[in-house]
């Protein structure tokens, strides 16, 4: 059994120039540029340049992605009549690759060199459409389709809570998607390589990525990081609950560890600082929680290279934007959707192969039929 | 670059009982049967058994399979009106995508040991039901569940076509399930695994499966055969258009040809035999087109171990069953949703890690960023 690669560890399905993690030094980049330069200074309008185009814009061609976002927000009606009609407690990324799925019908064209930027924009507009209405459903709310603005954060967080954003809000939501935007090559991306290397289309290949993200290994992680904070209840109660749960219940802690990292996540140390700067209501507990929690979490595991990861604090963020737990995977998915349309256009125009692997036969030898009369 | 594993060939992704592949002997056996003991002798159900539980079942096993697939057929009322609201001309796959999608929001629960191999023949009559309605609503018939009967394929044409199918067509129809339910890991397979390592739903998993599936690489080739033998016309063109389009035009032949095949696919063979025993209307002229076509294919190719695929003959069973080419693929998506469970269920039973592979970083180095009043 040894010839079997499991879970594809340390296999190499592709080359990138998308992203570079190094795990020992905790470095993140993306096209080269430190994720902490590109949170600090950028627009996730200028990331999607950069992962697209491979290099950050100039302001003409800045104007040129917020103008194709700005006139590709619409979706057919039907597509938001099918998340209407799904049950409003269906898990989130469910109705999210229902909602592809039905885009897919529309829009899914073949692929075409001239045209697989300009479309992937455009995708990216829509899943704004799709997770702004995704919460709206949920909530029992009127759909609604975001209205054109100067950014994209803007028209998403305004068509989800039908009112503007503070600047405080937009900043720390346009760092959120910088900071989710990609990680290489996770489940939900290989998902996506393996539908793109069939020429399906591109919604088809988002929608194989939505349906790898939903599982609990995958996506889930930062609500339950923040599950975690609110079970806790009180900062009083952190290291009970450590040494029950975590020490003597041998449960995870969730937020920490990583299979590259095995120092600090630079992301979860950009997420902690917004959570600082955010936090409001009972997330202000919860923030003193996590703050506890780490301390303990990095005085038993550090030793061992499990430190907090992405998913730590970014519950934090999220709530203290008004969103609901149901949406920190979705959110996620909204980010990653770039990662993910830069992966698949770098794989099908530059390195393009059908993605076959071989399974290892272990099963009986012939057998001969027996009839169905005589069977025991 | 030698580091990456391009389409991860020769890559084992995992072990498995289900499927005996040799491409130089042209032999093909699930769980140690060989395909032509199964086509001849079995019905759909009891390979839903073998590929389930590891072998062929008894009578009392067989006719709870039967119970359960009869039980099963129902699918949400708003899933059907989902399917009625994509556009009627949208590609046949993309809007099982969105089904799909949609029962993953009702039905989409946790793995579950105890219950896996239950759950997964109510997905196999679901995605008959699926299936069925595609043609209806696409074709602007009232949607319609299947009626339980004596055996799933009786129950899904005349679900299909409204009108009870003949004792030859429910053979023919048995036969090409079974020739399309497995074949080890091609892209789709490949898709439904990485989904499953995530523990996604199984709904879900048959969503990314789907998505895979649609590419014109992996489930269009039946349709492309086909589509040959209807740009021919006449027997007499045979010889002139396989000159000009496949020697000289050096279009491939489709239908001809495969990864693993050097020789015959067995599944060929068989599909030859019902094409000749059914072929009606039309179907007889692309049948002699179909023979004239193989022989000069053979003559030209064989000796490259480039032969007949599953594919070159199918789509004249499936047409003389009444099917129009769009189904063609929804059919290969229908047989395979058992190879595709019975997969992840090996995979997530016995096996489970989740798939994570590595690419490799050719980008650029570090680079410092550049504000956007001075980029270039
Ligand atoms: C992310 C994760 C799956 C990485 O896993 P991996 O590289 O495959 O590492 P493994 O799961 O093999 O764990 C290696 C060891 O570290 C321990 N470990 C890893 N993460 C841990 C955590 N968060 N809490 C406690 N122990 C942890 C494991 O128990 C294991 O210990 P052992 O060798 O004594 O059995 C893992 O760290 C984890 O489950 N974290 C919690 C969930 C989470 O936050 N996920 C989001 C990731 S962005
Ligand atoms: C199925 C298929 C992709 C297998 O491909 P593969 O093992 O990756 O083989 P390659 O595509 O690398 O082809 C190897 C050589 O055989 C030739 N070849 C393969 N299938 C051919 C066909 N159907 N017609 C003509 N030439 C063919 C290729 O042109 C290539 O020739 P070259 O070495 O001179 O360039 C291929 O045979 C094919 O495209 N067939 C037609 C589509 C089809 O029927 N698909 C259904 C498969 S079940």
């Amino acid at each position: 059994m040894s010839e079997i690669s499991k879970g594809l560890e340390n296999v190499f399905i592709k080359a990138t120039s998308l992203t570079y993690v190094d795990g020992e030094e905790g470095v993140l980049r993306y096209e080269g540029y430190d994720i902490n330069d590109l949170v600090n200074h950028c627009s996730f309008e200028e990331v999607i340049h950069l992962m697209l185009y491979g290099d950050l814009p100039t302001k003409e061609k800045l104007a040129e992605v917020k103008n194709r976002l700005n006139q590709s927000y619409s979706v057919p009606s039907s597509v938001i009549r099918i998340m209407e009609d799904l049950p409003h407690n269906a898990e989130a990324i469910s109705m999210m690759e229902t909602a592809f799925g039905g885009l897919s019908c529309f829009y899914g064209v073949p692929w075409d060199k001239a045209k697989n930027k300009e479309r992937a924009i455009e995708i990216i507009a829509k899943a704004a459409t799709v997770t702004a209405n995704v919460y709206r459903i949920k909530e029992g709310l009127k759909p609604r389709i975001p209205d054109p603005s100067d950014s994209y954060v803007e028209s998403f967080l305004e068509a989800t809570f039908s009112r503007r954003p503070s600047e405080k809000e937009i900043a720390a939501m346009n760092a959120a998607l910088i900071l989710y935007t990609d990680h290489e090559v996770p489940a939900s991306t290989t998902a996506a390589l393996v539908a793109s290397s069939t020429l399906s289309d591109m919604y088809s290949c988002i929608v194989a990525a939505l349906a790898a993200l939903k599982g609990p290994l995958h996506g889930g992680a930062a609500e339950a990081a923040y599950q975690q904070f609110k079970e806790i209840e009180e900062p009083d109660n952190v290291e009970k609950w450590f040494n029950e749960k975590v020490i003597a219940g041998k449960k995870r802690l969730m937020g920490f560890g990583h299979r590259v990292y095995k120092t600090y996540d630079p992301r979860s140390k950009i997420f902690k600082n917004y959570a600082m700067k955010l936090a409001n209501g009972e997330n202000r507990k919860y923030l003193d929680i996590a703050i506890k929690l780490e301390e303990l979490g990095l005085k038993e595991f550090s030793k061992r290279g499990i430190y907090p990861n992405v998913d730590f604090y970014s519950g934090i963020v999220f709530s203290s934007l008004g969103f609901p737990d149901y949406m920190f995977t979705p959110l996620f998915a909204l980010a990653r959707t770039l990662g993910w349309l830069a992966h698949i256009i770098e794989y099908v125009e530059e390195q393009h192969r059908l993605i076959r692997p071989r399974a290892l036969y272990i099963g009986p030898e012939k057998r001969d039929y027996i009839p169905l009369d005589v069977r025991q």
